[in-house]
C-alpha cells in the first residue's frame, strides 16, 4: 500500500475540519451563498499552503485550521466579488453565486465573508497583531491587482512588466501570505516567515503564467476550457505581452489595436497562433514561467529544511503546478 | 462672542486631520472613488460621536483621530455598496460612486475601503485586539441588517418588532460601536464602555425613527426629500408597521397586499396619510421614538460623568435628533 503523502493527510485534516462547519445562521439570505460556495469543490491551495507551512515547524496542526480556513474565505470572497465584475455566469462548472442569488447578494454576501473571514484571522494564536496586519495589507494587494486588471482591459500602454506586476498582487501574494502565516502562527524568526512569503509570490506568479500558456497550448480535454480563449476574449496574457516585447513602440502599438479589431474567433485564433509561432512566444513564455520556478526552488533550499520538510515544499510545488503541456 | 462649544472644537479637530489625508493612490482607479466620496460634505457623526466620547476620559484627542477617520472609511464603504444594491443616482445630491466610476470600481473600491478602515482601526493604540473584534462583529451586524433591509421588500410577513431589529443592526450598531470605541481607546472599564454602546444603540434607534417619520411629516423644504417619498416607494417604515399594530392577522395580511397594488404616487400618498391619520399613528409611531430617547438619556445618567461630560453628551444627542416635525 502507498503511503498517505503529508499533502493528503492535510487534505483529509483540513476537509474534516470544515465537514464541521454550517453557516447555517439568520439572516439566511446573507449566509446561503456561504455554504454554496465554499461547499464547492476546489484545490484548496490556500488553506493547505498555510498547514503545511505551519506543519514545517510544529505538529499542532489544529491550532492552524482556523486560519487556513480563514483564508479560504476571504479568496472566496474574491471570487464573488470578481464574478460580478466579470459577468461570470459558471464558476467550477456551477452557477456563479450572483447568477443563482443575484447581484445585490452576492456583493453583500461577499463584504460579510470578508469580514468573517477576519473573524477566523482574530482565532488565531501567535502574534495576532502582525498577523492580521500582513493578512489585510495582502487583501488590499489582491484590490489592487484586481483594479490593475480591470484597467489593462481598456489600457493601450500595458508590457509584459505591468503585467507580471498585476498576477503577482491579484493572485500571488495571498498565496505568499498563507504560507508566511504558516510560519508566523508557529512562531518562527522574521527571515524564515518572509522567505516563505517570496516562495509563495514566486510559485504564484509561476503558476498564473502557466495557466496563461496553458490557455492556448494546453491540454483541453483535461483542462475543460475553449482552446485559445483568452486570445478570442482579447485578454492581454503573457503570451501577447511577451509578443510585444519583440517590436518596438510603434509595432507595439498597432499589434494592440490589430488585436482589439473585430473578427470572427477563428480568425482572431488563426492570426494570432500564427504570429506567436513565428516569434517563439511559447518557449519564451516558458521561459519566463521557469525563471519563477527556479526562484522558488531557490528561496526553498534559502529555508534550511530538514530532509522530510524540504520534500513537502517541493512535493506542494510540484502539486501546485502539476498540469503537462 | 459666543463661546465655541466642545462639538463645534471635535469638528475642527477632525476637519484639520482630514484635509491632511490624500487617496492620491496606485492604482488611481481603485483611491480615486476614496477623495471622490469622503470629501464629501456630510455629517461626520460616527467619527465625531467616537471623539466625543473619547473625549469624555482623555484629553489627548488626537491618539483617536485615525479610529474616528477609520469609522467614518467603514461608513462610506456600506454607503458605496448599498447604493449600487438600491441602485440609487445621487447621495448627498451628487452622483453616487457606481453611478460616477461603474458598478465594478464601486464594488472594488468599496472592497478597498472596508480593508484601509481596518488599516486605521489597527493603528489604535489601546485594546486592540478587543476594539478590532468589536469593530468586524459590528461591521457583521450592519451586513445582516442590510440583508434583512432587502428580505423586508419582498416579504409580508415583516411586523413592527423585526424593523426594530433591523434598524438596530443596519444603523444603530455603528453609532454604538463608534461610542464604545472612543471609551476602550481611552482605557475605560467594561461597565463604561457597555453603557456607551447602548446609548448609540437607543440613539440610533430615535434616528432612524425620526427619519420615517419626517419622510411624510417633516418640513419637505429643510429636509430636500418628496414627502411621502418611503409611502410611495412602497418601504415598510415604522408608520406603516405601527399602522399593522392595530389589525389582527388578516388584517394585517390585506393591508400589506394592498400597499404593494400599483396605483399613482398621489393616491398611493392620499390613501395612507388618510389610514394613518385615522389610526393616529404619527403619535404612536413618535411614542416609539421618545421610548427610545428616554432610554438614551437614562443610560447617559448611568455613566455618572461630571456636569460638563453629562453637557457634552446631552448636546450630542440633541444635535444627532435635532429636527423640528
Amino acid at each position: 500500500m502507498i503511503k498517505e503523502t503529508n499533502f493528503q493527510y492535510l487534505t483529509k485534516l483540513y476537509q474534516s475540519y470544515i465537514s464541521e462547519i454550517s453557516w447555517n445562521q439568520e439572516p439566511i439570505s446573507l449566509y446561503e451563498p456561504f455554504d454554496y460556495i465554499m461547499q464547492q469543490e476546489g484545490k484548496k491551495i490556500r488553506p493547505l499552503s498555510l498547514l503545511l507551512s505551519y506543519g514545517l515547524f510544529s505538529d499542532n496542526l489544529t491550532a492552524a485550521l482556523p486560519a487556513a480556513y480563514g483564508l479560504e474565505l476571504f479568496h472566496n470572497f474574491t471570487l464573488i466579488h470578481d464574478d460580478i465584475m466579470d459577468q461570470a455566469a459558471l464558476r467550477r462548472g456551477k452557477p456563479t453565486v450572483h447568477q443563482k442569488y443575484g447581484d445585490s447578494s452576492a456583493i453583500l454576501s461577499g463584504d460579510a465573508m470578508l469580514l468573517e473571514s477576519l473573524q477566523m484571522i482574530l482565532k488565531a494564536a501567535g502574534p495576532r497583531n502582525a498577523i492580521t496586519q500582513l493578512f489585510i495589507n495582502s487583501g488590499l494587494e489582491v484590490c489592487r491587482g484586481q483594479a490593475m486588471d480591470m484597467d489593462f482591459e481598456n489600457s493601450q500602454s500595458v508590457r509584459l512588466p505591468d503585467y507580471l506586476q498585476m498576477i503577482e498582487k491579484k493572485t500571488s501574494v495571498l498565496l505568499g501570505c498563507c504560507l508566511q502565516i504558516g510560519a508566523m502562527l508557529a512562531d518562527q524568526p522574521e527571515k524564515i516567515c518572509n522567505t516563505l512569503y517570496q516562495i509563495g509570490l514566486n510559485l504564484g506568479n509561476a503558476f498564473q503564467i502557466q495557466d496563461d500558456i496553458m490557455d492556448l497550448y494546453g491540454d483541453t480535454t483535461s483542462f475543460g476550457k475553449t482552446r485559445g480563449g483568452d486570445l478570442i476574449q482579447r485578454k492581454k496574457t503573457i503570451l501577447l505581452l511577451t509578443l510585444l516585447e519583440d517590436f518596438d513602440q510603434k509595432g507595439q502599438q498597432e499589434i494592440l489595436a490589430h488585436y482589439q479589431k473585430q473578427r470572427t474567433p477563428q480568425e482572431q485564433l488563426a492570426f494570432y497562433e500564427d504570429i506567436l509561432d513565428r516569434h517563439d512566444i511559447k518557449n519564451k513564455a516558458r521561459h519566463t514561467f521557469e525563471d519563477y520556478c527556479n526562484r522558488c526552488y531557490s528561496e526553498i533550499k534559502n529555508l534550511d529544511l530538514n530532509e522530510p520538510g524540504m520534500q513537502q515544499l517541493t512535493q506542494f510545488v510540484s502539486l501546485v503546478l502539476n498540469r503537462n503541456y
